[in-house]
Formats: structure tokens, sequence, C-alpha cells
């Protein structure tokens, strides 16, 4: 049976609600999974006339009253979009909201088990924070609301896949984080993840922090003291890890094909090779959550909202990779 | 007149000798400059057969001595490597020492003008630091040997040149280094590049140091404290830099073609999208000299050093981007 990934609509006045309409209008999603839009059904009513997409909308209120019918697109209607007010192309704090809200109900379909994955639709930051929730990032939230510890951010780029040991900090606070510990956990997140991907042993590259992995001590020592032990422990526990490599050569090996993913130290390390690489476009999957959750690789992009002119690709591939992952999984 | 270039040796064990063979061999390098190798004959005149290159060599002690011929190598001979005692691919001493005085040398004819630029081929760092020498990277010791304060590397790689406001130094210290006057100095040593390699008017962009540009202090205060007040007395300067840019999205959009040039703000971040975007090879130019120093993009590959394999392409390149900037300046 094909998996029922959840396909949150993001913020309202942004790109999410458009993508969405286009991905769904290509039939070769609905002959690998059985999507459904967790939103507001007003907005993809108003949207899909944007997108020029023939689109049918079934509201729902359950996934049982859904129809997975190439056509017509399922959505579990929240109902907390006044389309007359939404403001297009900016900051909205009812737009926001709406978002979170989203994000919470989808959560609690897919640890019910009621969906399959996560599919998710970018949230504008600014007007999650104007509604007056504390949200620093998607993968924060989904880590509160399951409860989970140890997550991080996979970044699939074509050939590229990159996992983090930090993101979303100051550079110089990533330089205190990482620790071996904290390395270690991702080079078990990374393993897991690639085994959920299909890859049985992978091979797990580890970059280094600094110019040159620290040329033996010369330009740093956090490879000296906390990676290149972490990096020993995973492989003394049977994963098939190695180094620290300079960062700047690590990527171009991988990429080559030498490695099936890369342990980056830091958000820029990692997002940098990864942009330069996501041909047409990439997806980032969050690891170690309880369920599995693929999202877009942009943003709101208010300027082109709802214009008719926003590309699905990174959505189409995230919920290709959702598919796949669920389909491995169970 | 085609510009006279001053090729150094480098380490004798490594790959320096055979690849300056094998760019000699090339015509179209003869037909853009007149190149001359400051380094020892005997190695060159072993190394040619190496490479299986034809080539006569002219083993001189000035450089009006030089016949810059095609199918005649000039070489000003230091005669400082006893070939019988030079360890081929290994850490040697002897080569260390030599590497370096090709280098006095041939910033000496420089600084003279009987050249018109250099071109380094690698060093080994261990070899010259075993010889007693205190040395961290040929940048720093032309800087000293010129008397120069602020100097920086520019990468070139296909569409993408990158200048970097820190490089050898841990990440951490090279956090403490972005300061207003640094990053300032920088953006005027790119503007400053670039016209040297005929863009009149260069459109630079500077990356932030945090994560999505510390997005508004979120993650980070350099940017407002420090790069975006750079960028601001720059554009009083009338020169046009614009900036912090997320460093995620800066590299991308500058190998579209949006800027001439990306001011980076530490070694990797520089030099992972550099490498991903050197195809088939990239080199390095240093900037803020009174010289014109073009380098290779790699180190002296010891493993494959005197086996006929080395690729001369990022050496080729480094002579042609050499001459069209000597070309240009005078």
């Amino acid at each position: 049976m094909r998996p029922i990934i959840g396909i949150t609509m993001g913020d309202a006045s942004g790109v999410g609600p458009e993508v969405i309409a286009k991905a769904l209008m290509m039939k070769s999603i609905y002959e690998i999974c059985r999507p459904l839009v967790i939103g507001d059904a007003d907005v993809m009513a108003k949207v899909v006339k944007v997108a020029n997409a023939c689109l049918k909308i079934n509201s729902v209120k359950k996934v049982s009253e859904c129809n997975f019918v190439y056509g017509t697109m399922d959505v579990l209607d929240l109902n907390n979009i006044s389309t007359n007010s939404l403001k297009i192309g900016q900051v909205d704090e009812m737009a926001g909201k709406a978002a979170i809200e989203y994000v919470e109900k989808t959560t609690e379909l897919a640890l019910k088990e009621d969906i399959h994955a996560i599919v998710t639709a970018p949230i504008n930051k600014e007007a999650v924070n104007k509604a007056g929730y504390k949200f620093t990032s998607h993968t924060e939230l989904l880590a509160k609301l399951t409860n989970t510890k140890h997550v991080a951010m996979m970044l699939v780029a074509g050939p590229l896949r990159v996992i983090h040991v930090t993101t979303h900090v100051p550079l110089r606070e990533a330089c205190d984080l990482v620790r071996k510990e904290r390395v270690l956990a991702t080079i078990k997140l990374a393993h897991k993840a690639m085994q959920s991907m299909g890859i049985e042993e992978p091979r797990i590259a580890v970059a280094g922090l600094n110019p040159h992995a620290g040329e033996g001590g010369l330009f740093g020592t956090e490879e000296i003291k906390e990676i290149k032990p972490a990096v020993s422990t995973a492989r003394n526990l049977g994963i098939n890890a190695v180094g620290p490599i300079p960062p700047d050569t690590v990527f171009t090996r991988a990429r080559k094909g030498e490695f099936d993913t890369v342990v980056a130290m830091y958000h820029d390390q990692g997002h940098i090779p990864a942009k330069l690489s996501a041909f047409p476009s990439g997806v980032n999957v969050t690891i170690g959550l309880p369920i599995v959750r693929v999202s877009v690789d942009h943003g709101t992009a208010f300027d082109i909202a709802w214009k008719g002119v926003a590309s699905p690709q990174s959505l189409i591939e995230a919920i290709k990779l959702a598919s796949k992952i669920s389909g491995t999984e169970r």
C-alpha cells in the first residue's frame, strides 16, 4: 500500500500553497503515495486558480474521509485562515499562527500512525514569532512535539547527503558545541538515516572543524580532542566512519561517490556545498525523530508568492524521498 | 611584449618540477608569455625524462641570458639540490630549504622588475620547517619579503572568484578576526584585484559569518557590528559592495554571474565552494602585494610525485592568469 504523506501547507502568505498545488498536479506523485494536505481548504481552493491547477478540493476532518485520487486534492481543513484578510507576500501573524497549527496537527497524526510521513512547506519565522511563539526552526519544534533529544538535519542534494552536528547557532557557539559526544551522536544518526534510505553499510565521512582539519593542531585542536575520538568510538561500534577530513576536500570526494554521507560540523559547512550541488533542487530530512519528516530546501519567498511562478521541484523531491523512506521503514 | 613569468620550482621531491615540465610542453604558453623557471637545472633535466617532455634545458644565471623559445626551458639555476641524495616523494630538508630560496630569488627579480609576475609551484610545509624556517604559507612569506601589510588570497575557480578575510587560523580565531577594519581592507583588496583583472567596476558580494548572515542578530552579531558597517564604508568610498549575504546562497548567486567576486570570512567558507566549482582546476592569486603572484591550488602530492601522472592543469591556468594580470597592469 502506498504510504500516506501528510503535507503541511506552511505559511499561507508565502509560496507553500502554490507549490503544493503544482506538485499535486503530477500524476506520478499519486503513483508512489497518497498525499494529504494539512492546511486551510479556502486557501487551497483560491491558490489552485493562481497555479492554473485543475484540481478539486476535498475538505476533510479526518484521514479516513480522504479519497486519495488524482485530480482531487484532499485537505485536512483546520479552517484557520480568513482569505479576505490574508496579507499575500507579507509577514502575517494569522498565517504564522496557522502554520504552527498545521505542524502540530500533522505531527499528532504521524505519531498516531494515521499518516506515514510528514513533508513540510516553508514557514516564516518572523510571522510565527509575531504570533507569540518562541520559534527558531521547524526541526526544533518537531523535536519538542515528539519529545526527541538528538535530532539532526540532513541535506540531500543530488549525489551529496550532508548531516549537521550543529545548525542554527552563531559560528563561535558552533565551535563550542563540537564535542565528542555530540559528534558521535550525529555519526550514529547518519548511520541510521542511511540505513533507512536503503544503504545497509553506509560509508560516512566526518569533516574537520578547522582549515585543513587543524593540520595536526597548528590551526585548532578540536579535531584531535573531539572529532577523532568520536570517529574511533564509532568505528569500534562497527560504523564505517572516517575522518576528520579537511572540510574543503571532503565534499568533492563525497560528490564523486567516495562516501554515502558527510557529517558537517556547522550549518554553512554543509549548506554551502549542498546548495551548490542541488540541481535542480534539494531537500532536507530530519534525522532522529520517531516519525519520517522531509522538508523543502527553500523559504516562503514572499517576493514571488501567489504569482504563479514558484517552482514545485523541491516539494516534489521531498514527497518522493518521504515516500521512499517511509516505504523502506515499514 | 609578452610578460616574463617567473615560475618557482617548488619542492623538488613533490610534483612541482614535473607539472612545470608538462606545462612548458604547451606551445600556447609561449604565445602568451615568456616563462622562466627559478629552480635547479639538474632537477629539471632529470624530470623532463619522467614527464617524457622533449625539452632542452638552458641553465642561466640571469634573466638576460634566457632564450624564451619554445622547445627550450630556461632555468635560473640556483644549483641547490643534489639530485642523487634527493628523497623523491618524501619530506626532504634540502628540498625544503631550496624551495624557500627559489621564492626569495624570484621575489627579488619581481621587485626589480626583471620579471613581470610570479607563479609558484607547491612547497611542503613540513620540509621547510625541518630546514629551520618558521613558515606557515607562501603568502605570508611573500608578504614579509615585500614588506606588505594587507594581503589576501583569492581563489579563482571557473566563474567563481573568492577572497578571504582570514585563512590559516583556527575557526574560533577567525570569528575573532572578523572586524570592521579587516573586512573593509579585504573589500578594498577585492576591488583592486578585480580591476587588475580588467573589470573596471566590480560587483562585490560580502558574505556573512553566521548562519543566515546572523538572521537579524538571532544567530550572532558580527554581521551587525562588523560586516555591515564595513560594507557601508566601502559603498561610501564608491565601491559597489553588497552584504552581508547568507553564506549558503552567496556562492550560488555569484556562480550564476550576479557578482564578480565574493568576500569570504574564513578559509573553508571560500574554499569549499571554490573547490567544488574548480573544473578542471583552480588557481590562487595573492592580492595586495606590489608584485603579481599566482599559485597552483594543489600541494606537493608526494604520493604521485615523479611518476609521470601529475596533471599540469592548475599550473597552466596559473601561468595564463598571471600573464593576463601582468599584461593588464603594465
